[in-house]
């Protein structure tokens, strides 16, 4: 089973290095909530409910650290510490439905500060065995959507790197069909500029024995056009009210080609990756990172100095290019805007 | 003055080694014909009309190396020599048409092998002035397509880097536009996995001082969503006689991206990348790269070891995705199995 992150103990939060696959496998230990979220920033840990999963354990222990007993003077010092670990990603939802969930118990009715610090730890801890569950859900929900022999196509890293571990999203039910039985072959997109589809889905794929080949971004039009593939599956980072998707810059452009050939795009995501406070795509914040993600790979200078250089790391898929929307609730159909209210009215 | 390639006084063929740009400028000096073939096959220097031209300069190289005063015997030895050249790269038609006129040279009635080596040389000369000229006209001629203000993306590289130098194909008629006083702003896909766009389009963009903006292959749908771009132009590998163009990777999902967002998708090349012989673009043969180029970046390992990876180095636009194609005889519009047809009888 491949882990992302693990609570120690002792509150410390460990994670898989996900700079450095697939070539070394590295575990970093924080010790401080700031090591958590500086881990967040820099991607050490990435994808939605990863993020959110990480986040919670950050916030636990950065709540161990606030050394009062005073009930109100601690709910104020976890604010600060929220409020340090929401500045980190701003596209990814899971990362403010987790930190929410962390305040709202921060607020219940308590013993003391002591009984409110084990209740913080608590939560994380199920936020992060939740996860699990959910996703293979999730799969069990998505896996009847693939057929035998289908060639699926998925854009960065949906998998168990990008939640607590195991089986993921788009890769959960990539994983839930072969676990069925069926044959299914994927194409991964290298994803551009953090290589999460050349360094991550490779790796998960082969780690699982599910058969994998790896194009650059560029050439999924050409191979759509030659019919290798035939359903696409993806992930997300926010999912708004009416079914557009914010998830890893490039999806849209896969969309797009998937229409234009009569290929099924699916998109697999909790439930809390759905903000239903925010009316669209358009009212999603798209993250700017640094462009030397663009110029520099591998530390190695690809690009002149003196250009510009842009880089969004999230575009939004417009819901009409959506075929449906694979929840660990069910799986959701057009129009979204009702499928998906039905889903989160369910829990 | 950018230039890509030099003929010494000697016969010598001088590459600006395109693998090192943008950061180191460095000049390889091929004195042997197979040292030539080996340049092309490692794309120290590419793009079609580049090809072409130091084909060219590599076959007069050869001529010049064979040691015998009977023409029959030669012309044997010199079509050895065009056998080993052709055998580089498939896709380029530049390629064998730069051997065939070559070719047509050495099989003229002639005072003896002394003559026909320095008709051979002069060819390639010809060959390589030509190509500037040719270029330059083909600025002229499609600059009328760009409007002040315009911002255009571009894939890959059809620069003075693809040709002889000073202009190029696409960026040829961006620059033609520049010099024509218009404002025109440049988006570089960076094109994976060889990294033209970034390396070259980037380079030579910044060189001729007109503004440059790089961004991974898969921003563009992003971009063209968002109305930051309203034009592509692109450059061509091979044109069949309907008119589907083989260009490099990617270039197909540009189409579908630029169709889906109402922007007209120009290609430029020169009458000979124009193949009559080959009635559509199913009949173009697609190189197929080393993995490699896609599993390492700059030498360092991106991918896991033991899966699967796929590297085509070109697709097919079909006819219908392109608004025009730009030549050096005029702008060809559909349907282009006619207009193609009139350009090439109009020489």
């Amino acid at each position: 089973m491949i882990k992302t992150v693990e609570f120690g103990d002792d509150g410390s939060v460990r994670l898989i290095d996900q700079r450095l696959l697939p070539t070394q496998e590295k575990w970093l230990e924080c010790k401080d909530y700031r090591e958590v979220a500086d881990a967040i920033v820099k991607m050490v840990v990435r994808g939605a409910p990863a993020i959110g999963v990480t986040a919670a354990g950050g916030l636990a222990l950065g709540a161990n650290s606030i050394d009062t007993d005073d009930i109100e003077e601690f709910r104020r010092e976890f604010d600060s510490v929220c409020e340090h670990m929401g500045g980190t990603r701003p596209t990814a939802v899971n990362l403010f439905w987790a930190i929410e969930r962390m305040k709202k118990i921060a607020l219940e009715e308590t013993g003391g500060v002591a009984e409110i610090k084990k209740r913080l730890r608590g939560e994380a801890v199920k936020i992060l065995n939740d996860d699990i569950a959910i996703n293979e859900r999730m799969g069990k929900n998505g896996a009847p959507l693939l057929a035998d022999g289908d060639v699926v196509l998925t854009h960065c890293n949906a998998g168990a790197l990008a939640t607590a571990g195991h089986y993921g999203t788009a890769l959960g039910v990539i994983k839930a069909a072969h676990v069925a039985g069926k044959k299914i072959s994927v194409f991964a997109d290298e994803t551009r500029p953090f290589l999460q589809g050349a360094r991550l889905t490779a790796w998960e794929m082969k780690k699982e024995g599910i058969e994998v080949t790896l194009i650059t971004d560029s050439m999924a039009g050409y191979f759509m056009k030659k019919g290798a593939i035939n359903k696409v599956v993806v992930g997300a980072d926010r999912i708004a009210a009416n079914g557009d998707v914010a998830n890893k810059i490039g999806t849209y452009s896969v969309a797009v080609l998937a229409r234009t050939h009569s290929i099924p795009f699916y998109v697999a995501a909790p439930l809390s990756t759905i903000d239903f406070s925010t009316p669209d795509g358009g009212h999603i914040p798209i993250e700017e990172r640094d462009v030397r993600e663009v110029s520099h790979i591998g530390g190695r200078q690809m690009a002149p100095d003196g250009i510009n250089i842009l880089n969004p790391a999230f575009d939004i898929t417009p819901n009409e290019y959506i075929s449906a929307i694979i929840t660990d609730r069910g799986v959701a159909e057009k129009p979204y805007i009702e499928s998906l209210e039905r889903l989160g009215a369910s829990g």
